[in-house]
């Protein structure tokens, strides 16, 4: 069983082993945790890359984030043992490690903290998981109740793993003073000048609390004994905890309180948990988040998650949507554009869309985002694979592998900040270039980014590939520098028509019309060299080969090519019926639609590593949500709404809907993708990839802001055009807009002639609210076909 | 309770919690694995670089051989489940992951192969794991035996967990026509240049068998469910295995036989598992490894095993020594030897002590690993870091780092192997050099070795030390380019003297008297520079601190300085005994001999990466048993041959010793640490670091060779000039020399005058046999004082 909390912005999951892979994450600008309903969780702070304070028994690999990962016996966790000391009886909250049944269980994820209620045996256990705004460091409340009429003598022991932290050393102890566990490590090096760099690591995991406990345990090994974490020897025979440090064996951090509860008494205990450079760090992190100062913590990082709350609030007929599009979706597009997914070096497709997203929530962000990409842009107009943002920060994994479609991303940032702020004022912002101290202004930048793309073309006129576009994996198609990118085509289209929008006044005429000239060129050759069958080809390869066609019998049909091809406004009306029809025949599923089809289930030498990839999984054909988000922009801008709905619709994953369980996750947010393959692999088809960095969230969220409520920004104002589904007749909306607010009630009227736009009353003549003041409120009545 | 089979080679124990992480290991040149006594396994090959075909839960990362890894629930193991198909009550052999009581246990690591023998409830399971010699595989057989006299419906459940193989693509499937479970997996890549190379990787793990079973599962999620390892969903409510494959989740091999035994009726089952390229190589390598040809493979594999037997059998009081030194030693000495622990670019230093130890095993070995090295020398002398041994293998880990004292090493191999052999040849033979095709004796190499390091020396002569010498880790003692190490004055001086000795009939007599000169310095350098309190110190620092001495609280004393100068015969004898007083206050302990004490607990920047490992670990601290045998050699030189017995006898985990159970290992391998810093942490000192990579073995056979029971070669033939522990009266030797076979009897005499050598019943004058023949038996009788 699992439900939101209506009104609220909670979701309830009552069986810990309905969808034992649905999380919560909280985040802050140092650090993230995705924290599993049965206590696990993946954690992960910014030191200055990327490192874990909790760590798996075996040495880990440093890879970026991947998706679907499992969870095992000894993965790490969050556990509170709870031990009758007159019985012996043992369970374990939230769920694991013992996974006993229990008399009731409850997840309730919430936007700034995560809860659990866990009963058994006449105990009641709350806990709650918050973070600070400014710390790496979690915050955990743990209530333990009584519900018997007799003393009950109870030991919580909360057990938080800390794993193999290190082969050059690594051990534990307890700090009286502190009221903590430290748990010591050195970050291991042989290159003697790694030595300088790993001093100011932070290589100390502690657990502090404001209870002192009767006993601790600092290794993991001597906890788990033989019996192992579902049955450990530390708790066994009503023994108590060994009260010893650990000496170069993976640490661990349990502490034991013993108990002896009255009837319906209830004790509560605050716990820290994190990294820290030294026992003076640990001492100021305790002296801010434990005692008198949490309350104050609590309540900042609250507000802090509310400053992200976005720029919309709906209430339809459809009230799984609205919560998810209320509460989850403006988070998880804050939790990127605020940071930057905690890299250093976000890929610059990835940097520049995070930082649309923040258009609708804070556009200052944006703006930092649009100048802080440009300044790293050549002098010749090319942009870098990725964007650095510390000192210190280089270029890792994919941002090393040469990719030609980085500039397409710099017109729709620009586009959706502009819409949503008016500040043409930032075209005329002067900037330097990585290569030339020299400044020109952003109309300048963007003039060059466009040159650059437009000139890396074939003698077809298509926009060479090198090793990858988005999705990055086409590697092969043309690294030997011929192969050419059928969405390229498009998407530098659909760049260059935005860029002409947004520009054409600021622009020479004549630089407007080579534009307009090479958008002409580029449908031409779409049609020409793309259109095959009943739809657009993925590209052509180094070898002259056009792949994604009919003919092909894995890859036969890719999503983007089609999607932005309506982007662009290449097809015709008959091109765009067939196309809807193969996409629908080809690629949707009960899931949502899928980038390719069908999966790649072998290596293709001319097409590349999508192809390794799993069928169904990442960008192999599953239900790739960022892709399947554009297809929806897509779909409106082709005035297809109630198409567009179902495709949003299907990315939440919503426990009413029948595809709930198979999804495996509470809808608190978008992942990456769901597994598609739906043809070729129906049993595994819809799991979610359970990653929630994505660019998916961004776009959704336009998509339904600017087009579904139809309410984009634009020079004179607020603009309401909406494309609404079918089946709503009515809904409200409250819109804040250039520091005004909007609410918008929308009416389904039966007639064109009956359709108008009222404000305060006063109806408009035109689509666009013009006239208004910041800070003021406006009621709005829509009614519209 | 733990034994060795007396007169065999095989160890038994009969408590797997006794100790355990006790386990076997088996290798070929292609393979090693590491059995656990419970069940977990340790695996990897070579494919070109070291591979794993059964990973953990999560990415591991890629690193060299780790010590002191802990098992947990979901490690790579070989798990064998038994369910009673009408009772539903199940175990698991041998003993993890169920770990349940059982009736009785037996693991019996022998030589070639590695048994259990497990009862339970009326069934009795027996296990054995062999190689063969050509195969990276694994061949298991298992045989259930019902010792009830009712008729008894089981499940025998083999499950392998294959793991986290690859985040680009994972899967399994059952193949019927190759009744195998074949787990796919592509490793990941980014760069398109890995691509190629990765093409030719095994990136299949599979599991076949002789037996159809009745189901099979491939998924380990599926496997374990929510139940965990120890109580896996698949196999409760007597649940038949799912026949399902796996979609991008972690392979598994599991297969399902039900079996009907009457009253003691078997049931024999043959496994083969182990990494594949293709389907095809899978066929092949059924083909030669179940059947008919399983017979054949195992003979051949224990022929191979059998051919690193070694030079000696002893027949002494101490039964526990005779059965190490007579069965594992050599055959650890063999491991090292024949696949130079696996790697492709071992370091230079043990690449040419493993080669040194194969003198005594097969020479020729020896020589390819001398003139493999010498080809590596540049032609100023320099020795590099790493011996590369295929063409694309590259410097990796700690052979990235500059160290001073390779050529050292060269003239020991070259010294054990004209004893062993008599080819003074091999010094005229010509060699190449790595940046010159002209070629030079070995002569020649070695004069230019020994000039380079004695010209790497500072304005006093003593040696520089650059990032580290033996051992590693002093990084930041020289690294600025003037710090000197005090043990590289002793080895240098050791390492000129066996020079000396092996070439001065060769070398013209003014080169000799060079040698001799600087020797002679180099002696008078270490009493003025380095002799302080009570023993030598460890070097000097960049900015002129002398380390290793009384005044340090840390790092005061270093074994290495004294047992070196001993071999470089540099103290006088009141400097000896004090030097052997302060080693047995500061330096011994129940476990053996320390590396230093006190270990270092803290950085010391002006020393090194020591001093960040954990104190006791390693090489900060710990029983270095390298290092010890290094003392027992120095010991036989210095002539205390009861110290140097006891030191040697101490690195024997001795199931009779007392510190057996804090060791955590059988005796079928000398580990390459015990912990130390025992006055430190005396509770953790002596655990092995489970890890069989040392150049230990070597030494040890050696030692006992030519100094215990001074059975040393040389130019006239076979020395014999034991050093027998004083509590031994008798012992009796088989010593096989340049082909001929001498049973030895040593008898201990009163007085020197009643000390006699006879050989064949006729009496020598000198110490040396002289007069044999190849292919011959010479019985030869010791007294000795």
């Amino acid at each position: 069983m699992t439900k939101y909390v209506k009104g609220g912005e909670r979701f309830s999951l009552t069986d810990p082993t309905l969808v034992p892979n649905s999380a919560g994450y909280l985040w802050n600008k140092h650090m993230m945790i995705h924290m599993n309903c049965q206590g696990y969780a993946v954690a992960q702070y910014m030191n200055p890359e990327p490192k874990k304070y909790a760590h798996t028994p075996s040495m880990a690999a440093t890879s970026f984030m991947q998706p679907e990962q499992p969870y095992f016996a000894n993965h790490p966790g969050r556990f509170f043992y709870l031990r009758d000391d007159q019985s012996g009886e043992i369970f374990s909250a939230p769920f694991a490690p013992i996974k006993a049944p229990l008399d009731s269980f409850e997840f309730l994820p919430g936007l700034s903290d995560i809860k659990w209620k866990v009963q058994h045996n006449d105990i009641c256990v709350e806990l709650c998981l918050t973070l600070s705004e400014e710390f790496a460091a979690e915050l955990w409340q743990v209530k333990v109740t009584s519900n018997s009429k007799a003393i009950r003598n109870i030991s919580l022991i909360p057990y938080f793993p800390v794993g193999y932290m290190s082969w050059m050393n690594m051990g534990a102890h307890y700090d009286d003073q502190l009221n903590a566990i430290v748990c010591t490590s050195i970050t291991p090096y042989q290159k003697l000048e790694d030595y300088a760099k790993n001093k100011h690591l932070k290589d100390i995991t502690f657990l502090a609390s404001d209870v002192k406990p009767n006993y601790v345990e600092t290794s993991g090994l001597r906890f788990e004994g033989q019996g192992g974490l579902h049955n450990p020897d530390a708790l066994s025979s009503l023994a108590n905890l060994s009260n010893q440090p650990c000496h170069y064996e993976m640490p661990a951090c349990a502490m034991q309180f013993q108990l002896e509860l009255e009837a319906h008494e209830s004790r509560e205990f605050n716990f820290v948990f994190g990294p820290a450079l030294d026992k003076t760090e640990i001492e100021n992190l305790k002296n801010h988040t434990l005692g008198n100062s949490k309350q104050e913590q609590t309540e900042k990082y609250a507000q802090y998650i509310q400053s992200g709350k976005g720029v919309i609030n709906i209430s339809s007929p459809d009230e799984a949507f609205d919560h998810f599009v209320n509460h989850w979706l403006p988070r998880q597009v804050f939790y990127h554009g605020d940071t930057n997914r905690l890299t250093t070096d976000p890929q610059t497709r990835n940097y520049l869309q995070d930082g649309m997203g923040m258009a609708y929530v804070n556009s200052e962000t944006t703006k930092t985002v649009i100048l802080t990409s440009l300044a790293q842009q050549k002098s010749d107009g090319e942009m870098p694979d990725g964007i650095l943002l510390t000192p210190e920060a280089q270029l890792k994994y994919i941002n090393q592998i040469p990719h030609t479609d980085h500039s397409v991303w710099l017109t729709l940032i620009l586009d959706a900040y502009l819409n949503e702020t008016n500040d043409w004022a930032i075209l005329e912002e002067p900037v330097a270039w990585i290569d030339s101290d020299e400044k020109h202004s952003v109309l300048e930048h963007m003039n060059r980014a466009m040159d650059h793309m437009c000139q890396a073309r074939d003698y077809r006129g298509m926009p060479y590939i090198a090793q990858g576009d988005w999705c990055d994996p086409m590697n092969m198609v043309g690294h030997k520098g011929k192969g050419v990118s059928g969405w390229l085509t498009q998407a530098l289209s659909f760049a260059l028509q935005t860029w002409v929008r947004i520009s054409h006044q600021d622009n020479t005429s004549s630089k407007i019309q080579e534009y307009q000239s090479t958008i002409e060129q580029l449908s031409i050759i779409a049609d020409e060299h793309l259109w095959q069958g009943d739809w657009y080809a993925r590209g052509i390869t180094d070898d002259g080969v056009t792949f994604g066609v009919p003919d092909d019998k894995e890859g036969r049909i890719f999503l983007n090519t089609q999607s932005w091809a309506f982007l662009a406004n290449m097809p015709n009306e008959l091109q765009k019926s067939q196309m809807l029809k193969a996409i629908e025949e080809q690629l949707d599923t009960p899931y949502g639609v899928m980038l390719c089809a069908p999966a790649f289930t072998a290596m293709r030498e001319d097409v590349g590593r999508v192809t390794q990839k799993w069928p169904g999984s990442g960008e192999n054909g599953s239900v790739y949500n960022h892709a399947a988000a554009f297809y929806a922009a897509s779909l409106y801008n082709i005035n297809q709404p109630d198409r567009a709905f179902n495709v949003l619709r299907k990315m939440i994953a919503d426990p009413q809907c029948p595809t709930f369980k198979q999804r495996g996750q509470l809808p608190v947010y978008v992942p990456n993708y769901y597994r598609g393959a739906y043809y070729q692999y129906p049993s595994a088809a819809g799991r979610s990839s359970n990653l929630f960095n994505t660019g998916t969230g961004a776009w959704f969220y336009r998509a339904v802001i600017e087009e579904m409520l139809g309410l984009k920004g634009c020079k004179e104002g607020l603009t309401v055009t909406p494309k609404i589904p079918q089946s709503w007749e009515h809904l409200s909306v409250t819109r804040t807009f250039r520091q005004a607010t909007f609410t918008v009630n929308y009416e389904r009227v039966k007639n064109e002639s009956e359709t108008s736009l009222t404000v305060n009353g006063e109806r408009l003549k035109t689509h666009v609210i013009s006239n208004f003041q910041a800070g003021q409120h406006y009621t709005v009545n829509v009614k519209f076909v």
